[in-house]
């Protein structure tokens, strides 16, 4: 387990809150739980958990409480991951071996719905009906977004398609993990818009830049080839930009219907992205909605979680540098 | 939707619960309300809802509300039954084309997700910790048992081993009709214990029933060729009873490995299982079962919904004959 790379004021929690995850699967199959532990193991820097708990501290949710949140928040993101990496056949996550890799789809299917299930749990344990609204809410914008991924054959085609796909798939996510410990706390009254806006913001944000490293990065530092989506004809952010920009471009039409399957044409069509313009463009397009949500941060009270949230929109973007 | 064949003084509120499950899919996308809208067409006779809505009523549990209860644990029902005909590979269910014979297998899992989070939405709504816990929980349970048999390559092969299976794939969600609608109501304090055991045996005997239904019936009947189970390696409570008086007999062993694929001997065994003495030892199963739950219901107040309840628990086994 890897944390945040800067120091919060609630860090010291994030491991009571896997503990939280973990001991949920107690008395249940030995294969779930073993599921569990290594879901856990490759578990990334708990981004979500560290917004839930910072909010919660801001406005003093009781800890044992803002922690079952956390862990809620972060399993029902776990499931999501188990069932994602199922329909994409992803072998791989953060180096990892996927649960799909190792089992049988029935298995790797149960699997992510035991993990819903026990994120429900965690979710009722809050004991905030809110709270519990909002946690399926996002579950379902989640799948509603990626069923639209599944049915539109090519995938988004404009920027507004792409918009709609990451907010589902991200930013609903951390609008969550951003405006329920809201819901726990007479304190926080009023604060529950610009904690949405925070949240679905520094999310968007975050796609975006996990976007752009996948067209700048390589298979030495994110573990798999570069611009991996749009190998799959997936178009993010930079492709979008570069075709807006060039219309004419017939490769990138055939990239995203699966037609073009000339591998030196399409190393040269990523190295042309790459180098282009498109990438600064998104990269401005990530501070842009970094900005936006430390706008939305000025709306709360000045506390040391409100400026650990300030440096996590720093960390968020950093990672391009 | 046919709803069952004797009247409850309920029954007339199961189309507005049909109306909430329905009205869950609002505002997501068409394939998803689509699938929603046909699984509500080809659903079964809203036993579990019924069950909920007399017990609501029978403690003045407030109208709307017992509605949405039933609408979410009959969707719960649902989303388990899409995720179970995937896995299973099953291409009809009460003669309706499943979703997985229809849509690939990425978006049949999504569906199953997409009624899961519609689910815990109602479940939500319904306001209360105690029924989002044990809605949770139940829906942990069920999986479980899913993994189990997963995991276990030759299914159960006990009766003990048969009975978790039955209890985590059918009484416990009738455990939660049954109970649940116990939490809104302070008139049905103490009531919680006999409500729980009544859902679990008539949860258990309507299983045991299914069971025999799948030996004695033929694919006019039931869409499926007898004893379906048995043909899939699965050892149901008739086998079981059979094996027990025969423990010699190596096709039965063999069946359970998928080892005989010789179509005149399978014919055969089942034939046998058909006309054996273990068929009524499993009748008598079920109808012990039966009993217990109506001893249950001796707890609770002398009402119509009482009676309609012991009416229900009689169509359960009827349909043995």
């Amino acid at each position: 387990m890897t944390t945040l790379d800067f120091a919060t004021p609630i860090q010291a929690l994030i491991p009571a809150v896997e503990e939280r995850m973990r001991s949920q699967s107690n008395g249940y199959r030995p294969e779930l739980r073993q599921a569990l532990d290594q879901l856990l193991v490759s578990g990334g820097k708990r981004v979500r958990p560290t917004v839930a708990l910072l909010v919660a501290a801001m406005f003093g949710v009781e800890q044992e409480r803002a922690i079952t949140l956390a862990a809620a928040v972060e399993l029902l993101h776990t499931a999501t991951l188990v069932h994602d990496d199922f329909i994409d056949g992803a072998l791989l996550r953060r180096g990892t071996p996927t649960l799909n890799a190792q089992w049988n789809s029935a298995a790797t299917v149960l699997a992510g719905d035991f993990l819903f299930s026990q994120a429900a749990g965690l979710a009722a344990d809050v004991e905030s009906n809110d709270v519990m609204r909002m946690f399926a809410k996002t579950l379902s914008t989640i799948v509603n977004g990626e069923i639209g991924q599944v049915f539109s054959l090519n995938g988004p085609s404009t920027r507004e398609e792409y918009y709609e796909r990451i907010y589902a798939k991200t930013a609903s996510m951390f609008e969550l993990a951003a405006r329920a410990p809201a819901f726990l706390s007479s304190d926080a009254q009023g604060f529950g818009e610009p904690l949405q806006t925070f949240g679905r913001e520094i999310g968007l944000a975050f796609q975006i830049v996990d976007d752009i490293l996948d067209f700048s990065s390589d298979t030495a530092t994110i573990g798999k080839p570069a611009a991996n989506d749009l190998r799959q004809g997936l178009l993010t952010l930079p492709a979008l930009y570069f075709l807006e920009d060039h219309p004419e471009r017939e490769d990138l039409r055939l990239m995203q219907e699966d037609k073009l399957h000339d591998a030196a044409r399409v190393d040269a069509l990523i190295e042309e992205v790459r180098s282009s313009d498109a990438m600064k463009r998104a990269q401005a397009k990530a501070e842009a909605h970094r900005q936006a949500s430390l706008e939305a941060l000025d709306a709360l009270p000045d506390t040391p979680e409100r400026q650990a949230l300030v440096d996590l929109t720093e960390y968020v973007v950093a990672r391009l540098n």
